[in-house]
């Protein structure tokens, strides 16, 4: 890796600082800026080079774009180290992929090729049969953080911020310096555009190095190249392990994937649709009253087209009547016919109060596709070869006013092993979580399930310890994750409970099969020990009562039938 | 809490999705969008409500505000909920002070005010004697997120982004509607500033709400009030154990904290400061050539003012001399009068290439000012009564190009409890980080220091267990957050393994006091058990060689005096 990996800081070249008071013992004797700054008063100070008046220091502010500030703080978007980064890349690419073709209703077929061009630099293409992207929109799209269609609206999908493929794109060109390839087309009759694209990360703005039209054997879709500097390797964190279970949550996508040494790597691999359903199309909610702070509610007022109160609260609310509206003002002591522009500090707080103690139905959950229990039972029996299957999709519930369900799944026994800690395949909105697991609430409620009480072993606060391997679900409007790069969700308390009562649906699922296997074996076992003794009784029951021979033989016929009805009971 | 928190989703009132393939068993029914896909072709949608075209989605594609998405994503601040808000804002607030107090060479004397004003309802006052803030700037400090004086320099200081204070401002209004109070003044001649002023979410812009001359006491400094939706709570994360953390780690300073209730919380609590002496100033520095990606490069060579390659390496980074810019220029075969702006992405590559098999001096390190041993035992002795202490300053080293440096800090014995955990205190340019735990390099480090060695207890994989308080500190010209909350290091393997190099040298240290402890203690009983029989010994040797009484006695003095002697040896 060259001279920078084994570098050591020579002791020559170091000029260590000396700790501050190492050399004077209390009482310490002060520096020479800070007698300056005593002997001439508060207001004085140091001469040191470094030093700032007020004035200097007003003429260091400046703007910070938001991609230089993710350009520096890259480990935030999933891009810490070469093999997180070529990770993030491909999951960004697949996520787009997928959320434009099912915002399309088209059935996703996706493409994922990893090339290796030199020992750490590979090149990422992702293709997918979407509806393609208007030209227009090519750049911004992939070349500005923060841009996009997905973080204004209440809906679910994989995508929510404006800044994964963009920023997967600036990592590229911050390590290898190579633009973005973008190739896309929306209709057979429209052309085919092919555009190279890189970030300026001080203006956060792309700048077009190329924008042709093509020939291109897709109707509509999209395909996006990205060089980067990376690492390909095995494990719980790889890229196969990522398309493996991406599939898994998406059994209506047909994915195929080609790894980078096709010689050691093996050829393309094609994860076959298990079913030829869309999930169903979700619906765009408004934000519910409960959800909302005082803050966003004086927003809500300033910016609504409502004339007066009442229709804002109507209009721009989920599940407020008419009926509740007049409820809330009447509470609030706020005219429904209040125009909410003028509304007053204090008057929006009346009616932010007033939402909280009025009755409101929950929000609307059509707006949420969940996998199904079916599903996911028949996505994990593809998985792996167990003894027993599980499956559980809760009814929705909401936290900060969003709309939000927990599904689980869970297998136990076969071939899992059964010595070690369980392993949980963690999804929010179809999209596998592969880091972070420490931080994620799912881990929590998993550790805080009392998985004793279901026939598992348990260490005290660790994960429970059998042949198991539990996959949970999140879907929702919107998926509060721990950090940019989407690899943990927070710790929401309504968000762990609904987790919790999945898992302990499907522990009490695989007690009684754990039980009823144990009741299983003790029987067997009691019965081969019975069995065992039946003639010895016979012969006992023979000298004591003196039988004959054929009254022995049918007493042993006799216990063995009792024996063998009384466990068919 | 009122309606909403007792909220549970109505069984009439949620329209449960079905899962997509529930009702139909493999092979699944093609619904009835997919069937109308199917028809007519591949590039034909569903005639659903919300599935879209290309040139509709095209339409919704909007910028999103950095303050936007940060509103949003507010657990990325460090305000996921009441009592971690009311922490992060006090924290940016003494963060802040004790920056501008030291980059003004000023012995920092802060007062933190929290009154509370409802159950829920807070109001946090941060108060420094620092150089004050040129009016012209105020609003954007306060009101704008990613703007500051930090970011675009590599010098040591607590706050890095320029979202922090600007955050908490934005999280107060939307929780309460309420605006910033800032008080400033830059010197006494100079008149008190007072404004109140909004973040304008949307625009990421701020707004002066009201601007006056004010009479203040004060001849230079700043104080920030914000009100906000908190909750103030004892334990581990609290106000309190932040502020005692803060105090250790920065001795210099003074620190007064008025808590909410003084019937209570006690009254006034008032850290005098341990040392006189400033940390030392550290000066800016210029990036390291082994730190700078590819990307960075190209872009430096475009920006640059120097006239040529020789120019631009010598003048633009640390640590290049014309000797190592004319053999970098040699090994990438670039000629050192070229032009930087006019090199091409091939020639920036071979630049970036030569430059990482050049032996380049590591980085200036009078960049980094840290607390130092002396003044962490200190600390540590004022913290804790134990048996033992020590300190571990380590040399400067450096990560992605970027100078730290790690210490840390170790209470042993005493009051500390026996058969738990050691706590960990971790610290990063001496600003106490309280949560996220679990995901810090630092807590790694610990954990995977094998403290049996040591003489300590430890379970596989997990924090030692002992009478032990440890305190790791990183000091840095940039120190890589796990997220823009600032609460855990990432895992950088240079970071770790300087971490575990200091635990290590404590660790030797307490062992030998441990193992010094236990052979004393391990003497005493043998000194004891000779002791005794002595006198035994004596008289068998008297039964056996016919010693007279007094002779006896010279043995039994003799073989004292020997043991007392070799003990003292």
């Amino acid at each position: 890796m060259g001279v920078q990996e084994s570098l050591a800081l020579d002791a020559a070249a170091s000029k260590r600082p000396a700790p501050p008071a190492s050399k004077s013992p209390d009482p310490p004797k002060p520096s020479p800026s800070e007698k300056q700054a005593q002997s001439s008063g508060r207001g004085s100070r140091s001469s040191g080079p470094t030093r700032l008046t007020a004035k200097e220091m007003a003429g260091r502010q400046r703007d910070i774009s938001v991609s230089e500030f993710f350009a520096k703080n890259r480990h935030l978007l999933g891009f810490d180290n070469p093999s997180k980064a070529l990770l993030t890349t491909v999951k960004e690419g697949v996520d787009n992929a997928l959320d434009a073709c099912e915002e399309a209703g088209l059935l996703p077929e996706i493409r994922v090729e990893i090339a290796q061009l030199d020992e750490t630099r590979f090149r990422v293409a992702v293709e997918d049969n979407g509806p393609g992207i208007v030209r227009s929109q090519v750049p911004k799209i992939f070349g500005r953080l923060l841009y996009g269609s997905k973080f204004h609206r209440l809906r679910q999908s994989r995508g929510q911020q404006g800044i994964g493929i963009s920023a997967a794109g600036m990592y590229g060109l911050l390590t290898t310096g190579k633009p973005v390839l973008i190739t896309t087309r929306t209709a057979p009759k429209s052309a085919a555009h092919h555009l190279e694209l890189v970030i300026d990360t001080k203006a956060n703005e792309p700048k077009v190095k190329r924008d042709d039209e093509v020939a291109w054997e897709k109707d509509h879709g999209t395909r996006v190249e990205i060089e980067l500097e990376g690492n390909y390797r095995g494990g719980q964190h790889s890229v196969d392990a990522y398309i493996r279970q991406i599939s898994l949550a998406n059994p209506h996508a047909k994915i195929t994937f080609v790894p980078p040494k096709p010689e050691t790597h093996g050829a393309e691999h094609v994860f076959e649709r298990v079913t030829e359903e869309l999930p169903p199309d979700t619906a765009e909610i408004k934000p519910h009253p409960y959800g909302v702070e005082l803050g966003v509610l004086m927003q809500m007022f300033r910016d609504t087209k409502a004339r007066n109160l009442r229709g804002c609260l109507t209009k721009d609310f989920s599940r407020v009547s008419g009926r509740i509206a007049d409820e809330i003002s009447e509470k609030a002591k706020v005219a429904g016919s209040r125009r909410p522009a003028e509304m007053s500090r204090e008057e929006a707080e009346r009616v932010h109060k007033a939402i909280r103690v009025t009755r409101i139905m929950a929000p609307p959950t059509d707006c949420i596709a969940p996998i199904g229990e079916e599903l996911i039972e028949r996505s994990l029996r593809g998985e792996v070869r167990a003894d027993f299957y599980a499956a559980v999709t809760r009814r929705p519930s909401v936290y900060r006013g969003n709309p939000f369900l927990i599904e689980a799944g869970l297998a136990y026994g076969g071939e899992l092993p059964a010595e070690e800690p369980v392993t949980v395949f963690r999804f929010a909105n179809r999209v596998p979580l592969q880091y972070q697991q420490g931080a994620c609430a799912i881990t929590k409620a998993v550790t805080a399930t009392d998985w004793k009480s279901y026939q598992l072993q348990q260490p005290r606060g660790g994960s429970p310890i059998g042949p198991m391997l539990l996959l949970v679900h999140i879907a929702s409007v919107w998926v509060p994750f721990t950090s940019e790069s989407k690899e943990a969700i927070a710790h929401y308390p309504e968000i762990i409970k609904e987790i919790r009562l999945a898992l302990q649906e499907c522990g009490r699922r695989v007690a009684t099969h754990i039980r009823k296997r144990r009741r299983e074996a003790d029987e067997a076992k009691k019965h081969a020990y019975i069995e065992k003794y039946i003639p010895q009784v016979a012969i006992g029951l023979q000298e004591i009562l003196g039988f004959s021979d054929p009254e022995r033989d049918r007493v042993v016929a006799d216990l063995t039938d009792v024996l063998e009805r009384s466990r068919r009971l």
